[in-house]
């Protein structure tokens, strides 16, 4: 599958991950937080790598986000994560930061680096201290080459998640190829400003950080901050990118006359990435994604998406398959941006459901059945202007009462 | 039941409604919108009525709420109130605009009023013309004696409400008692800013209007804007006080020394409603208080209040019976109030379970025991100054997923 740009070519490679890039390996083990599944996780470079990061604006960020921000911040290199899944080591106090720090030496002495180079990260329950035990039996061990596997990485970050989520494309620059790829995970407490959503990528270009950090920010705001599984913004959330340059490229900035592409392809992994974990998110049965066009600005077109994405009754409709575009209107509606009623068109997949502030003659069967797909597109254009946003999410189920009614986030 | 003020004692009536003033009534009747329940209704007073008004904040407002507004600003005055439920007559275009006003008149023409003097409001399906032979043909028989009941009335503005919502006070101001009285409607679509909520309350109070109309959006703001069961800001909510002046008190203005005895009363009613909608919110078990104090305003109290109590997780964990505080937390941590982790405290009703940055040691047992009553109360202190706020909601069930995976709004 490949993607024009105005540059240049990218390549998507859907069964690749982080380990695509040159000079990556993987890994993850069972250290014994969660019962059976694997809850240790490591990405690690060959060199220290350019890192850009954003992070949870939630007020109350777990110990490791902090320990992770204030390490990157000497130099803004790092050249491993470590993430742990089924304690978040949020809301833990003095001791959680302690317990980050000691995390962050000790699988930084396993490799040999300056302790600020490594990343720490946790997702799952919340208020618990971590059994440091687990850990750092977990961490002796976890450079073993049995546990080295990208597979198992991918599996060590999921909590609640029911599938894996990767993507991995590739595209020249000067004559060399450059890869990036991403895992993450999601799947409850998910409307990122930046959810408990953990978002890794890896690339072999070589490029400057403070771009990288422009680049990465500006995707997020178009990708990860785009979808929304409850409304709810977690305190663990992170997404990293690492960019060891091993490519060989001259060094990529603004000013490069491939920048774009590269931007592009970092996009297309942050974006998929960020569809997985909204169709993935707690009892969710599909992707549900809303364009909006024609607005004023790009931010009153992602409020409207964001508005109508968020909505309880919009998401029990599309559950239903019921064709309720008067709940699509009516979270357009009260999203706070001045539409006007009678310039809104609405539409479901093809079938345009409301023009010049009525609804129009659908039938109900057709919709309904385009309804029962995984993937359901709402299109929305407000025809006051032409900027546009897409936002994602999923439907809202019994599955989603059941898991958040007895599960201990 | 009584209430001391600082001026005067309320006494508060659980069983009566918007007939304990002097001088209204209220009946109501099945015109066939709705299959079998009762579906139009009307108060009427025996005199015109100052009127004060509070309607949704969503871009779409329904046809009726257009009208009604118009036909208020004439005079702010009304002598009646018309309600249809089964039909929102709510993105119905220049129609549902002539359906409404057909509505009004042929109401007024009934009871010899002008056009203007009577408000006309509908709650149920969006999208859908009034089925107005139906409505005509119950205009002309609704005066009639036989369907003279408040119970009629209380009854036929429901939609999925499970039950009926009612409140009475008394007070006394220069030795006259003066009555307010109230029933509202629910019970999805409720975040409002007005949702499809409709509230009515008649006083026989004599009352300046602009006194009238700026204590009911003071109170409104502390109660029917305090409510939310599922995030969703409906086309047609409103809230309609009606004042008749027949219990013969000299006007009342905000320098009467029994000023604020009358906005207390009010309040109490508009609380009682508001309480009584966010407990019958669609598929709720509970009714769920967040009482949240220290705050350094009282928009960052109510900010914060509504944040926790609109959290998809925070109201799941509930209807499971558990004490989630984590999710209480988080919910206030990305609020966007500037709330400082190290001075929260939260109490699931009498059990602390965070402060100073960490979880409280709790018997897991009782605290779930607690959870499992039928009113929850949260209490939050921000510890940063001295404004305070609640909001009220219910919990997230299955029931709520089922009504409205298949409900047509």
């Amino acid at each position: 599958m490949t993607q024009a740009t105005s540059t240049n070519k990218i390549v998507i490679l859907g069964n690749e991950s982080v380990t695509l890039p040159k000079g990556y390996k993987a890994g993850g083990m069972h250290c014994g937080i969660k019962k059976k599944r694997l809850d240790l996780g490591y990405i690690v470079s060959e060199v220290p790598a350019a890192v850009a990061g954003v992070y949870t604006t939630n007020i109350f960020q777990a110990a490791p986000l902090i320990v992770t921000q204030e390490s990157i911040a000497k130099e803004n290199k790092i050249q491993a994560i470590l993430v742990n899944s089924g304690n978040a080591n949020a809301c833990t106090g003095e001791q959680g930061l302690l317990d980050a720090a000691e995390m962050q030496k000790k699988f930084a002495d396993e490799l040999g680096v300056q302790q600020h180079l490594v990343a720490v990260t946790s997702t799952g329950v919340i208020g618990e201290l971590l059994p440091m035990d687990c850990i750092n039996t977990g961490i002796n061990q976890i450079l073993q080459s049995e546990y080295e596997q990208e597979e198992n990485f991918k599996q060590a970050i999921l909590t609640t998640d029911t599938c894996i989520k990767q993507i991995g494309v590739q595209l020249t620059i000067d004559g060399k190829t450059i890869s990036i790829g991403g895992a993450a995970k999601g799947s409850g407490m998910i409307h990122p400003n930046m959810a408990t959503m953990l978002g890794f990528v890896t690339t072999d270009a070589n490029i400057a950080q403070e771009d990288l950090l422009a680049a990465l920010k500006d995707v997020t705001n178009q990708t990860f901050n785009m979808i929304t599984v409850d409304g709810d913004t977690s305190t663990n959330d992170m997404v990293l990118v690492m960019a060891n340059g091993l490519a060989g490229n001259e060094q990529l900035t603004k000013d490069h006359p491939d920048w774009d592409c590269f931007v592009d392809g970092l996009e297309i992994v942050c974006k998929e990435l960020a569809k997985k974990i909204a169709r993935d998110g707690e009892g969710a049965t599909k992707l549900v994604e809303i364009q909006v066009s024609g607005a004023f600005s790009t931010d009153a077109a992602k409020t409207v998406g964001k508005s109508i994405i968020s909505s309880n009754l919009v998401k029990t409709a599309i559950y239903g398959t019921d064709p309720n575009w008067g709940r699509i209107v009516t979270a357009a509606g009260y999203s706070g941006v001045p539409i006007e009623p009678n310039l809104l068109e609405v539409s479901i997949g093809q079938y345009k459901v409301f023009e010049k502030g009525l609804p129009c003659p659908i039938v109900e069967e057709e919709v309904k059945s385009y309804l029962e797909q995984e993937n359901v597109v709402i299109y929305v254009n407000l025809n006051q202007g032409d900027y546009s946003a897409t936002a994602w999410g999923c439907d809202l189920t019994y599955d989603y009462v059941k898991i958040n009614a007895s599960y201990r986030t």
